[in-house]
């Protein structure tokens, strides 16, 4: 019967160091692919007032679930993250032209609908403020100090003539590929 | 020979319970990743015709797929939800003329491009006839029907003055919380 | 002592060949999970020229980095796929009165901020040449040359009256349900 025993162990040969290297390295995998559900990155393109509200209450919101976020902001998405007192002098009059075109910074932003020439936003601000629904420059500014990871889109930059100076406090340089890199560590994307 | 079998086998001694309870544990996390695949969770922002059937045909052909669909409706995407039936009385002075300016459900909307003063969307709907593609309101029905699950931003319900019986029957309310939670168990996510 | 290795094992029986079985299937299943980081599935709705650069910028800073890319392209989105050369002979009123309001290949399309009639995109091309920033047109050969998959949405080529040969060539035909196959072996979608 001992010899039974035996033979069935020997039939079966696990090298089991291996074995329990190859779980253990699925456990480190399998943590690695769960960690991603914490992780949302967005692309935040669109500079108008309430898709900048709906990507700040969203990136907020997830602060608020313990998720990580990353906002890669590029062309029109730059001008939510101007400051207000940014000058255009010294720039080329291309670039003077295009910037002095843009608004400057939240809280100049048009609306997607219903703008009518800034009566929009103004509107909603006002009917925000009613319902105590925070203003879009807290929300950036709650996001920012609660860690949300803000990159601005180099190649805007450049190519809009901004200076980095231009932009807010506590935003990170960077490209398509800091934002990929992102991407491939976040279970949600979403381009705004 | 029999004694080299024994020793081979102590060489390597496995905590066997452990190691299946290790490897049961990683089958019931790798499932719960694997069930992700076939959830898909969409922000419907725009309130636009084009959009809103673009996000409904996809809604419909996930169902067809057997994926389960989420729709967190906000902002202008309330417009596609509207009873076609609601009146504003009740409502203060700013809520009325902002509903008043917005359109009344699905039947109401206008498209992103070439709305041409609501010309756009008859336009579409015609040649959508023309061309057997489902209209807007059949989709909204079949995919509720079907089992896709739509939460109405409350939010947004109560910035812009709406009661839930101003939205068609079947929604949910709910938050951007609610958004991320159904986010992060989905595979897909859309801005739309 | 013989005795007691003997018990240790048999007290702890393993059908070891079936949990070598179960660690290589979740290998398998994990690997089949970690892929989809490498894939990423964008619809293509919009039809503006800036978000079409954003779209290939990502696409092609995805397939710099190894990664394989899905773009749906749909609606609008169509628009920059067309050929500069195509004519709208031989369709019906409707079809021809569509098409020629649309613009012809991305040499005409409008930007979704500061077009002006057109001057918006002029100015952003001159701004790209003088900062070295590839031209859509390029981009997008860039894209197929590299492998990006590019799907034409067969239900609004059929809409809008087109033919597949009003469209560049290396597209490949196809619906919602390519779409949603295509963002399920994903770990990023994007809807631009």
């Amino acid at each position: 019967m001992e010899k039974d025993r035996i033979d069935e162990v020997s039939k079966n040969p696990i090298a089991s160091d291996d074995l329990l290297k190859r779980i253990t390295e699925l456990e480190a995998r399998i943590e690695t692919l769960e960690k991603k559900d914490d992780h949302l990155t967005m692309v935040l393109f669109s500079g108008d007032f309430d898709k900048a509200m709906a990507a700040f209450i969203i990136a907020n919101g997830a602060i608020a679930m313990d998720m990580k976020v990353t906002i890669f902001a590029t062309f029109w998405g730059l001008d939510i993250l101007k400051k207000s007192s940014f000058s255009t002098a010294g720039r080329g009059f291309l670039e003077k032209m295009v910037l002095a075109m843009r608004p400057k910074g939240p809280g100049k932003l048009g609306t997607s609908k219903m703008n009518f020439g800034g009566i929009g936003p103004k509107l909603f601000k006002y009917m925000m403020k009613k319902k105590n629904v925070e203003q879009l420059e807290s929300l950036i500014n709650i996001a920012l100090e609660q860690g949300v990871r803000i990159i601005a889109c180099q190649m805007t930059v450049d190519l809009m003539g901004l200076k980095s100076s231009d932009l807010i406090d506590g935003l990170e340089p960077g490209g398509a590929g800091a934002f990929l890199a992102s991407a491939s560590h976040s279970n949600s994307t979403l381009f705004i």
